[in-house]
């Protein structure tokens, strides 16, 4: 399987997190890359390769146009209000406060396009999170053009990023800007399966209302864990898109066999729609010592895994999403692509 | 006059606030109020009395219950969640994100209650809060049994805190609470005029649909200030209380002249309103000086403007609300206090 990666995810180097009420060193991390190209290059997975350049088009085909603006220039406006510290939203639209759009200081509009607080913008942050929807666009294209498989090593990660909203560590949202262009590309359906630990917030509310998308969602249950505000089973979709949006929230301490349980209704639903490819957001938190997560999935259950998505015989794109137990994570990740590659 | 105070706002002593970036030395802290107090001795203005305490009815006639349980118990949760900061919202319902409702877990149902991040929440928070709502009960009983006006000296303060949220350093919304127990007892109309710094949003969200209690606000443009989502010109009620919202949004630098404009524009229409009562959310981060504001009031502006307040000749009870320049702000409250007894 070949990887496409870019060295400009270091370019994304936040050094403060906002967790538990304290600055921390961000769980989202430039040495997660490392480990996992050490570990494709220790069981030759196969060649890791630079992205091609694609401009911002295939972004904007998913993201809105004032959004992709506010990510360009929103470092150097924080910089040029005085704030000494990275750029951490303090106030936003909650709930009924959305009334009149975007302010025009960059305090309220860090609010506006943000949906967590986690996640401080820093200096280079844009570039790197266009090159890594390079890094997915590029691996998709593997795919359309005859791969049986490619895994895009996206940093940072894409799923929770809406079409005009960004948080938990995401900006631009790599697998449903790579689903799009499998779509123009000629696929005609596309099953887009997340089995981050997190809910794929940003991917769902991207597909919600099209039908053309299948989206699938494993995932800690939002009354419990992050992001909180969507993820529910009764989410189904909406208009057009109603059925077309599957979530399977479980619950703390959710071990393998459960998460199976689910995988294989999920990899059942695939194949009944019909799909020209499958996306795998990919995150491999559901480990059991992920230090902000609470699944227990041991190194082993990630190749089994990765066997059981081979089984429907997709082209499948895999593209990277989240996982912090960076010692673990290259083992992890590359036991899912080499258990798919093995079946 | 007769100023209402109690020691339990000392248990409002947070740690940490979050801006630009950093956590820093709240602006919103304890010696705001022991500058108030001795400039009150200093001058004479009258006896400090301690409320009486009233228990959760008042409130409950503006916050809605979930929201009252949720600050009577978010401290303990947050600790119990084994967090070591104070608490601070890392993610939360933005714009289409609402739906599901309060989250079951701490750090869901902080983001859900919260419209801002600036204000952790720390021990003794909950019963402070208790306390100021207490503070303006009892100064509205005050003005309600005869007296010509009198202070509330509430911290934390209140304008910001809506139904069911808190932030911009508010958890209970004082004023709106003494406008409904004047409402209660007998005044048929109540006038709210909030000269804070801020846009009173909380205050304009609780009574925008309502014709008995006319909200008045001079704040700095939300395009430019905290807190950004709400205190356009163009909000101006819902419903039956369409017309009886009126918002001054003022450009970053305004000074006394064009203020005091806006000031009289807003007296004459307390003065058409009919009002039984006026209450007045004073804040005095209008002073040129306050560290987080940006209008250019003078010292003795707020002398003037007391006098001008003055005018209607209506009973008036004043509420303490914002204002960081701490040095000063004893000096700058208690000028608009006895401007308004010496007019």
């Amino acid at each position: 399987m070949r990887t496409i990666h870019s060295e400009k995810h270091r370019l994304r180097a936040p050094q403060t997190e906002l967790s538990g009420g304290r600055l921390v060193r961000p769980f989202e991390c430039p040495e997660r890359v490392e480990h996992i190209l050490s570990r494709i290059a220790q069981t030759g997975l196969g060649p890791v390769e630079p992205p091609v350049a694609h401009g911002l088009g295939p972004a904007r085909a998913i993201h809105a146009p004032d959004y992709l603006d506010f990510l360009a220039t929103v470092w150097e406006r924080w910089r040029a209000a005085g704030h000494e510290g990275e750029a951490i939203p303090t106030v936003w639209p909650s709930r009924r406060m959305g009334r009149r759009g975007a302010p025009q200081a960059i305090d309220g509009a860090l609010g506006w396009y943000a949906l967590a607080g986690e996640t401080a913008i820093s200096s280079g942050t844009w570039e790197a999170a266009q090159a890594a929807a390079d890094v997915a666009v590029t691996a998709a294209d593997l795919v359309l053009g005859g791969a049986r498989s490619a895994f895009a090593l996206c940093r940072p990660p894409g799923h929770h990023a809406a079409q005009d909203m960004y948080g938990g560590y995401c900006f631009l949202n790599n697998a449903a800007i790579a689903a799009q262009r499998m779509r123009e590309a000629g696929a005609e359906r596309v099953a887009l399966l997340d089995v981050d630990f997190h809910h794929g917030n940003g991917t769902q509310a991207i597909f919600e209302d099209r039908a053309d998308v299948l989206f699938l969602s494993l995932h800690g249950d939002p009354a419990q864990e992050f992001p909180h505000f969507l993820g529910g089973a009764d989410e189904t979709g909406v208009g057009a898109g109603e059925g077309f949006t599957v979530n399977y929230p479980l619950p703390p301490g959710t071990g393998y066999a459960a998460w199976a349980e689910a995988l294989e209704d999920a990899l059942g639903r695939v194949a009944a729609f019909g799909a020209d490819a499958l996306i795998v957001s990919l995150g491999v938190d559901t480990f059991r010592g992920d230090p902000i997560s609470s699944f227990r999935l041991e190194s082993d259950d990630f190749a089994d895994y990765g066997r059981r998505i081979a089984r429907p015989g997709l082209p499948t794109l895999f593209v990277m999403e989240g996982g912090y137990a960076v010692a673990e994570i290259g083992v992890n990740v590359v036991n899912v692509l080499t258990g798919f590659e093995g079946s």
